[in-house]
């Protein structure tokens, strides 16, 4: 693909760094500038090269750029947006990493004015627990999905170009609508990080909450890896795409319910069946059979 | 240690295997004798160099043995238990490697006779979602606590001498009660196996069940590792201590209806608030805060 001359990351965290990373080892962009929030997080991006300049102000970062990424947490997007408008190049595309995309695209119809038409909305599923930039990897998008949601705005050339973008990051890119994108996600990832966050919080509110922790292994520690995930980012995903989110949380709550009677009657072929066939299924995730 | 002379694995899988390659790695015994279910995997232990020799009768495994360990699914103690009683040497030390107690104490008490002064009820926290003597490592045990359950017919010595075995396999060696053990084991390792069980069950049953492991993630992967366990393992233990997993089911429904209005409503100060305590809650327990 033809290089980027100016690439604004606003945000660079774990993947707005690696985003930054990955356009360069494809030597897709000349040079790039980062704006951020925490002053010591920039140094440090640019300390580690991960960046070759940096400004305060999302707006100045902006100023002659022809790819624009905003990857910060999804609640800041209008203020961004806002921002950004009036600095943006005639020609700059902007995408975003934004773990929800109906409020996200809600967001620049509301503050991008006529720039909504070269915005091409983008969610690399490519989350960790660590944040920042010293998080980012060259290698994170890799092999990962990442989900177009174009918009009706969007010229066809626009969307291949943002495409280009991540693809030329290794990562593997579809499409879908942005409300498909948020039910999808909901499931798979807002609702684990909710019940994972929930069951630590239950058992630091107890009278025996070392003990418990103290006996806790293996299993625990993987599933509730994602409770060391950022709470600000998953504050405003919860928020932000909270329908999707509630709808998913009462489903679980009825699965749940659903198993209490074999619990309870110590129905252990059932429990069985339940157990196999969960894993069976999962068994078949990591082999790949539902890869698009 | 005095190094036992024949030591005698019922069940010689993760944990059997494990336990028998940590004693003969630290010189703590002569000979060991596996017994089991699956010709297929005690071939593989002998092969392996797991064990020295192989009976498919437990009662003939266990003779001349002065150490028995039992490492099985724990519906099947009662069988074995009445299987072994008859056989056992006047010396012979009984553990085993039960995920409950409350259960294995009651097998034990209704079927070993008078051997149960030399039962000690002990539960090595060390499970993987792999079974099987091919997932046998001699380290699995480093550094992981195993919980005893000593009975009051247990002698002093019985105790230490079990609870040295499992020191010499690397093991940190607590003492607690049965119903303490199962209360706390169902809240820290029982709960979650379920709650992910059903996750991956819930999506296994959709309609569009392909989409969601499609864009199913590395959270997502770490949340289930645990629904890839052994589902006759985690039948039996789920059965076997239904009514502390219950009340922790019961306790974490309360906990999700706790957390919905604060979806519902997109509070997302009290939402950050919980992410953020439960996230302080896991560094801590990573740092190791709550180590015994």
């Amino acid at each position: 693909m033809e290089a980027f001359r100016r690439v604004a990351v606003i945000g660079v965290g774990l993947i707005g760094g690696s985003f930054a990373m990955a356009l360069r080892r494809a030597g897709a962009c000349r040079h790039v500038v980062g704006a951020g929030r925490d002053p010591a997080n920039i140094r440090r991006a640019i300390e580690l090269g991960v960046i070759d300049s940096a400004s305060a102000d999302p707006a100045e970062a902006v100023k002659d750029a022809d790819l624009v990424l905003v990857a910060a947490p999804v609640a800041q997007f209008p203020r961004i947006f806002a921002a950004i408008a009036p600095a943006l190049a005639p020609d700059a595309l902007v995408a975003d990493a934004g773990s929800t995309k109906q409020d996200v695209v809600a967001a620049a119809r509301a503050h991008l004015g006529g720039a909504v038409a070269r915005f091409v909305p983008s969610h690399p599923i490519a989350g960790a627990e660590r944040s920042g930039v010293t998080a980012a990897k060259v290698d994170l998008l890799d092999g990962r999905r990442v989900v177009l949601t174009p918009l009706q705005e969007n010229s066809a050339a626009s969307v291949e170009r943002v495409s280009a973008a991540w693809a030329a990051c290794g990562a593997r890119v579809s499409r879908m609508t942005p409300a498909e994108h948020d039910a999808v996600l909901a499931a798979v990832s807002h609702l684990p990080h909710l019940l994972s966050y929930a069951l630590v919080h239950e058992f630091a509110g107890r009278a025996n909450s070392a003990q418990l922790f103290g006996l806790a292994a293996g299993g625990f520690r993987d599933f509730t890896r994602i409770a060391s995930s950022h709470p600000e980012m998953w504050r405003d995903i919860c928020v932000a795409n909270r329908g999707p989110l509630l709808a998913e949380l009462d489903r679980y709550a009825a699965k749940l319910a659903a198993l209490r009677p074999l619990v309870e009657s110590g129905d252990g072929a059932a429990l069985e069946r339940v157990f196999g066939e969960a894993r069976a299924a999962r068994e078949r995730w990591l082999a790949g059979d539902f890869e698009a």
